[in-house]
């Protein structure tokens, strides 16, 4: 077995660098936040190799979805990321140059999405590699899930479905092989890599009366925003936003319109907000919240309510 | 197979009883806890099945020892907790009984400790159990590493090397069959339940100019609060607090002293302060911070540097 980095060394050459100010330099025994005037939201995802992420996918990729998830539903919140604490468990096969790939992934992020590593720990685990990251930030003003009421509209950021099908693709490659290889390319990329749209903190602290991201997959993420504000909704399935990718997997498939409205891992932002209100581009309004306690109901062209076999990923 | 909780039912029966206002019941993407005139103080512990504890101890002490040593990084910074959030990674075989008395446990402690519940993810791992514990609190002043100047003595509470002492018993039973089964059974107890020393807060944050707690073995954590403070060390072994029962075991094979100086899992705390100060109940004074950059020197009875083959507990 080639040398591999002890504990303290490899905290000290691959996070310390990552580390911002209030993680002190990651050797003491925990990060200092200074007081604000702001509350603080704190978030955590935890990511295991085959579950949430193929074992050898690029090390860099796994380390950027890991800190992106949460940084999604900081985004989702209203808040600004001021930093994250990263708990590691490494498999007995974790090399340097792995760990080194890792740290650069997650240092590029770092910097990108001005949120420093302030905290960590490390371990190893007869298991496959798991990593949980808890993300905190500060919000002017927390944009709640149970703030929807009926009247307001539903929106959606970016295109939905993209990961559910990139996934289906890597398990199904015979199927993959019928698409352009621009759209097998996109999808894949966008089940490896989500991107959080922090870019929307300003639309929804200013408009949203509830928000969440779309993890789980729209219809079961919509369902757990109307139970959470106590209301339900009406989804015009031919509005929600498809990539050109998506649209020619459906095309191919009709099937996998369910896959992208109820797979998991988008990571766009899905939120209520008064009908008048101007969405930014790339922000579209799909439906309405309405009155009631049912789940949401999601109308195909004709009008007519579709049936979802699954509404939502779940890990049990 | 009997039925188990879905991801939804098991949060919402197990978990959102424990969860303190910040939680928002467990119904939202993230924690909000209110702006402070303090500093928020983080950290984060992960431990996994068969590397921080056995996978058939008991589901109530597992979720103690996790959330407790997390508490132990708070206590040694001279910060209340103000709640925390846990990651759960759960194997193929986890039963309704086994997560129900793992949250059981956790709701004891988080009553018994002030640290409400406020976020979490619960995931699904074909590996051994794994759980990641974020605890964040609040210190009116935090207590660095960095802060021991020669002249400070080091103190430490409680007594030191019982938890490593009691991991030995488990791994040679037929040494633990010449203990008393007194000295066994709070060896053992020390091993499996740790007892965070929040009760410290006050009087670190009166008198410590440094301190951590001791988690991976008073010589290696000593060497780590004197490589923060830029300084050394020099401690008396025979002034180091051992309990009966730990003194019972090193009668019996005084090799054991060494473990007992270098294992971990004390989660007592180690500090540094004015050697004029009146040291509480429980605190004893075992040596002094000097200058240099050496590693501390512990001197045995007879005043002779003691060598010891392995300084702390290392994962890697």
């Amino acid at each position: 077995m080639t040398a591999r980095y002890s504990e303290d060394d490899l905290i000290a050459r691959l996070f310390a660098p990552i580390a911002g100010p209030a993680g002190l330099g990651l050797t003491d025994d925990a990060a200092l936040l200074p007081a604000s005037s702001q509350p603080t939201v704190a978030t955590v995802d935890m990511l295991v190799a085959g579950v949430h992420f193929f074992a050898d996918d690029p090390p860099a990729a796994i380390a950027q979805k890991a800190l992106r998830v949460n940084l999604s539903d900081l985004a989702a919140k209203g808040a600004e990321p001021v930093g994250f604490l990263l708990s590691l468990a490494l498999p007995g096969d974790w090399t340097n140059d792995w760990l080194a790939a890792f740290a650069e992934g997650l240092a590029a992020d770092a910097a990108a999405y001005a949120a420093p590593l302030i905290g960590g720990d490390t371990t190893a685990t007869p298991g496959p590699l798991a990593i949980s990251i808890t993300a905190l930030g500060r919000a002017a003003r927390f944009v709640p899930r149970s703030g929807a009421r009926p009247g307001d509209a539903v929106y959606v950021s970016g295109t939905i479905g993209d990961a559910a099908l990139g996934l289906a693709l890597r398990r199904e490659p015979e199927f993959a092989a019928k698409l352009s290889p621009q759209a097998r390319e996109y999808l894949d990329g966008r089940y490896l890599l989500p991107r959080p749209r922090l870019d929307l903190i300003p639309t929804l602290r200013a408009h949203a009366t509830a928000a969440m991201d779309v993890s789980d997959g729209l219809a079961g993420d919509l369902a757990k925003l109307c139970r959470a504000s106590r209301a339900s909704a009406v989804v015009e399935a031919p509005l929600v936003p498809l990539s050109r990718a998506a649209r020619e997997a459906v095309a191919l498939d009709p099937g996998l319109l369910e896959t992208a409205l109820t797979g998991g891992d988008d990571y766009e932002i899905l939120f209520a907000a008064d009908p008048a209100f101007e969405a930014p581009p790339g922000v579209v309004r799909i439906g309405d919240i309405v009155a009631g306690g049912a789940p949401p109901r999601f109308l195909d062209q004709a009008k007519t309510q579709m049936i979802f076999g699954k509404m939502s990923f779940s890990h049990f």
